[in-house]
């Protein structure tokens, strides 16, 4: 787990997370961060929480019942503030970051939870970052990859996500449809074991276009991308109007949804699953998750930060990785 | 009430409505149709339920516990069949419409229930026909008018509706945010007897926007239109992400919420509340109601489509016109 950026509110929903973990569960996770940090989330919390401080890492330091932690001593508590845009504490979550792909690629871990970190401080210390896990991809050369939002029943792909409305239309390919039909398929089989999965494809337009009275796209990529993934992926079913599919997959039509674009997703999941949804990347040479928040500066380190989406991440890490 | 399409479920669902509805409140309605067909949909259901058939409507012939019926003989029973586009039956379905119109212009009836209409068979039967609302709205020469959905505790008025989603960010305008605006904020005033509402304004991109990161439609055009309408109206929020704001609704953090676009209206509503939704028309000089589906002819006469919808806008009629 990395800790994410220091003065976000990484560093609390993992202490929060850890706290509420049966005993048993915690040596399952190894926390990269900095431990000054996370003592003073920890304190600040009143968490019965012991940190076994590690200063690399090796599976017989790792302590039954404890939040184990390679301390890696890089954030400057001189002047530490939480909420603050600041290019050290960008370098540091970067830092953390690449310490567990390391880990990941060696073979010492088998997933990975993401704590929030912010762009802004990240690009100040001059490393060239378009997202999280944009930064991944690259470093593990992967090329496709997509996210899937997991809340209660629902699994939801994004073809499209931080894309203004306007353009989401100009984006979208059947290229782009269809791998995220592909990934979403393999990780239903491969992550979550389901050997015939039925997946829904939305639409892009009100009533999926209507044939054609309201948009076009339907026509010309989402039915390309379902016929060309047909292929190879049977139980695909869509275009179905965007007001309709996620009701369906609500009451079990789907094992997953395809969406076209970040609110036609998110609104859906976040209606029903505010504080408890999760990410999942797809594509890339490891499992990852994450909650579906950011460093939510405006409330850092004042502990009153959700740590539902934490908890759930560090869950479903464990599930996927066979735990 | 009018019987909508004689060939979609339009008599159907009003037929079970009615049947569903207590004997004492059965007479606050009148339904203007041809009782060939609504009897046809009464006997197919048997239904017990009464018919009262009348040339044209006076009080006194009202008769307490039946559905009271202006029949206009108007569908021939000849090679009748249902789910079929017509223009006999297009041309059935205006005569009901502009028949309602002249009662309330009359002053004879205080609200408006609508069974659903097929655009193809009007247009059809030669009268220019763009959506059932449109058409009320040019018959009452109302300039300002928007849709209000309803489902539980959303209120959600829609800007734009019927609208490509890659032409929505050109459509959107501070004069149409603003009207949507207005008409909520009437709306709740007058129909709903809140005398300070709160109304949340949804933002169009991700984030709304990020500060301009994902769009710039917020700044463009809804911070604009919140801002001129905050002249005359208290208590409005936002804009607020797509995907926090109806999360919020359905706390009751707002009386109701204008939203942008069909889908980001429509995905939460149906999602809570797939059958039960109904649509209120905002701005027309009257009180008007209506299911929020279509024709339906894939299932028209079959007997199996839900009334709960036109059962939610009879109720909603009843309660706006005061009774």
């Amino acid at each position: 787990m990395t800790m994410g950026d220091p003065s976000g509110i990484g560093p609390e929903v993992i202490a929060k997370a850890f706290a509420a973990q049966r005993p048993a569960l915690r040596r399952r996770f190894l926390v990269l961060g900095d431990s000054s940090i996370m003592s003073g989330a920890k304190a600040a919390l009143k968490l019965p929480l012991t940190l076994n401080r590690m200063r690399t890492f090796s599976p017989s330091s790792m302590k039954e019942g404890a939040m184990n932690l390679i301390d890696f001593e890089n954030v400057p508590r001189q002047g530490f503030s939480y909420g603050c845009e600041d290019r050290r504490y960008g370098k540091a979550s970067v830092e953390y970051m690449d310490a567990a792909l390391d880990l990941l690629g060696h073979g010492k871990a088998s997933a990975l939870v993401t704590g929030p970190v912010n762009k802004s401080s990240i690009t100040r210390s001059g490393i060239a970052f378009f997202g999280h896990t944009e930064y991944m991809a690259e470093k593990t050369k992967t090329k496709r990859f997509a996210m899937m939002l997991l809340g209660g029943r629902l699994r939801v792909t994004l073809v499209t996500r931080h894309v203004a409305l306007k353009d989401v239309s100009r984006i979208l390919s059947i290229d782009l449809i269809c791998r995220a039909i592909e990934l979403t398929y393999e990780a239903l089989t491969t992550y979550f074991g389901i050997a015939s999965p039925t997946i829904g494809v939305a639409g892009v337009n009100p009533h999926a276009g209507d044939f054609g009275l309201f948009g076009t796209e339907e026509e010309d990529v989402v039915i390309p991308a379902i016929r060309r993934a047909s292929r190879r992926i049977a139980g695909l079913c869509g275009p179905r109007p965007p007001d309709a599919i996620f009701y369906e997959a609500h009451r079990n039509k789907y094992d997953a949804v395809v969406a076209m674009y970040h609110d036609q997703g998110l609104i859906p999941l976040k209606m029903l699953y505010f504080d408890e949804g999760v990410n999942l990347t797809l594509g890339l040479p490891f499992i990852r998750t994450s909650p579906d928040h950011g460093t939510a500066f405006d409330i850092a380190g004042r502990g009153i930060a959700s740590s539902r989406s934490m908890c759930e991440a560090m869950k479903l890490a464990l599930e996927l990785s066979g735990s």
